[in-house]
C-alpha cells in the first residue's frame, strides 16, 4: 500500500510539474513577469484538482493541505522562467509528458469522485475537469478562450482516461492497474491525434 | 408534495436543457468542435447551480449527485450540434424559453439559499447567480466579456425573480405559487425589455 | 477583544468599499450599465474572500453570512456609477486606499487560512488570493487578462503582507500588531513601486 501511495504521489507531483511548466512557457511568451509566471504556474498545476475538490466538497482542497504540491508548482514556474529557451526546444517532449500527466490527473480525479460517492457519469466529468481544469484556468488568465476545448483531442483524451477508470474500477481491477490503463489510453490517443492531426468534427 | 417535487424537477431539467442549447449554438457559431460544444453546454447548463452550491457549501454539488442534470445538459449539447440550423431558426422561441428558465433558476436558487439560512439580501444575490452564473461561465469560455451583464435587462430579470421569491416566502406563500410569480415576473420583464429594447442606464 | 473585532470589521468593510469602487470605475469606463457595474463591484469587493472561503471550506462563505459586506460592495458600485467623474479625479487617492486594502485583505486571508490549519506556504498563497482574487475576477468579467498579474508589483505586495503575517504570527505577535505590520509593508512596497515605476523582471 505504501508503495502505491508513493508511486501515486510521485506521479501526481510530476503532473503538477509538467502542467506548471507548460503554463510558465505560455505566460512567459505573453509577457507576464516572473511573479505572474509563477502564480499562473501554481494555479495551472493545481487548478484541476482544486476545482474537483471544491465541487465534491473535499475541503480544504488537498493541494492546500499537502504543501509539496504548491512547492512543486512554484518550482515549475521558476524553471519555466529561467530556462524557457531550453524548455521551448524540448516542446515535443513536454507535449508527451503533458499527455501522460493529463491521463494521470483524469484517472486520479475519477477515483476521488467515486470515493466521494458520485455516480459513474459525474465521476467521468470530474475526472475530465481534474485533467483539463488547470489548462482552462491558465488560458482564462492568459486572456484566451481555452485551447483545451478547441484542439487536438485534448479534453477527449482526458474523458477516455476517465471512462477507462470507471470501467476498470467497476470490473474490480486494482487501482494501480487501472491507472496504468487509463494513462496509456489517454497518452496513446493524444499522441496519435498529434501525429495524424486528428480533429473532432465541427459544425458546417 | 410529490407533485411539487416532480414539477420542480421537470422545470429544473427543462432549464438545464434550454441553457445548454443556447450555449451549444453560441459555441458552434464560434468554431468549437463537437466535444467542446458538449462540454460548454454542460458547464453552462449546470454552472449557475454549481456556483451557488459551492458558495453556500451544499457539497457535493446537487448537479453532481443527481446525474439526470448532467445527461440533460449533454443531450442539449448534442442537439445543438446536430440541429443547430433548425434551432437557429427558432431563436425567438429559444429566447422565450431562456427567459422562463432564467426566472425558474433564480427562484430555485433563492429557495436553496434561504434554506441554507442566508439572509434575504444574500439570498437574492445567490438567486441571481444561479440564474446568470451559467451564462457568465459560458461567455468566459467563449472568450468574451459576459453579455448577461451588458444587455437587455437579463441579470435584472433574474434579480426581480429572486426579490419576488424572497418577498413571497416572507409572506408565507406556498413555494409553487411563489415560483409561478417569480417566473412570470422575470419572463414578463425580459420579454418587454426585448420587445421595447429597454436598457439599464449607462454612464455618460 | 471587542475593539479588535470592530477595528477589523471596519477595515474589512473599508477594503470591500475601495475594491468595489475601483471595479465600478473600470466597468463604467468599459460601457457596462448601472446593473452590470453594481454586480461587478459586488463580485470584485467580495471575490477574494469568497475564493478563499471556498478553497478552505469555510462555507457558507463569510461574505454571504454577514450581509453588511454585500451592502457595502453594492453601495460602492452605486457611488462609482453616480460620482465616477469625481472619483476619477481622485484616482491617486483611490490607488493609495487600494494599496492599504490589498495589504489588509492579504493579512486577514492569511489569518483565516492559518486558523483553518493550513501550513505557512498554503496560508501565504491564500492570503495573496484573498488580496488579488477580486481583481482577477473583475478583469475576467471585463474581458481582460488580469492586470494584477502583470503590473506594478501588485500581487507581490499582497504576498509580502501575507509573508509578514505568517512570520509575525509565528513570532507570537498580537494580531492587531501583525495586521499593522503587514498592511504597512504592502502599502509601502506598492507606493514605492508606483512612485519609482518598479517592475518585476520579465523574460528576454
Amino acid at each position: 500500500v505504501t508503495t502505491t501511495v508513493t508511486v501515486s504521489l510521485v506521479l501526481d507531483l510530476a503532473g503538477v510539474l509538467v502542467f506548471g511548466l507548460t503554463a510558465a512557457l505560455l505566460a512567459a511568451r505573453r509577457g507576464f513577469d516572473l511573479f505572474g509566471i509563477v502564480f499562473i504556474s501554481i494555479v495551472s498545476g493545481l487548478g484541476g484538482g482544486l476545482l474537483r475538490d471544491v465541487l465534491i466538497g473535499r475541503l480544504p482542497a488537498s493541494a492546500l493541505r499537502d504543501e509539496r504540491y504548491l512547492i512543486c508548482a512554484a518550482i515549475a514556474g521558476l524553471l519555466g522562467f529561467r530556462f524557457h529557451l531550453l524548455v521551448e526546444r524540448r516542446s515535443a517532449t513536454i507535449r508527451l509528458l503533458d499527455a501522460a500527466g493529463l491521463g494521470f490527473f483524469a484517472v486520479a480525479g475519477t477515483f476521488r469522485s467515486l470515493d466521494a460517492d458520485l455516480g459513474p457519469i459525474a465521476a467521468v466529468l470530474m475526472g475530465m475537469i481534474t485533467g483539463i481544469g488547470g489548462g482552462i484556468i491558465r488560458d482564462l488568465l492568459l486572456g484566451e478562450s481555452p485551447t483545451v476545448l478547441r484542439r487536438d483531442i485534448y479534453a477527449l483524451a482526458a474523458m477516455l482516461a476517465a471512462i477507462v477508470a470507471v470501467l476498470a474500477e467497476g470490473a474490480g481491477l486494482h487501482r494501480s492497474v487501472t491507472s496504468a490503463l487509463g494513462i496509456t489510453a489517454a497518452f496513446t490517443l493524444r499522441v496519435l491525434a498529434l501525429r495524424f492531426n486528428w480533429q473532432v468534427p465541427r459544425v458546417g
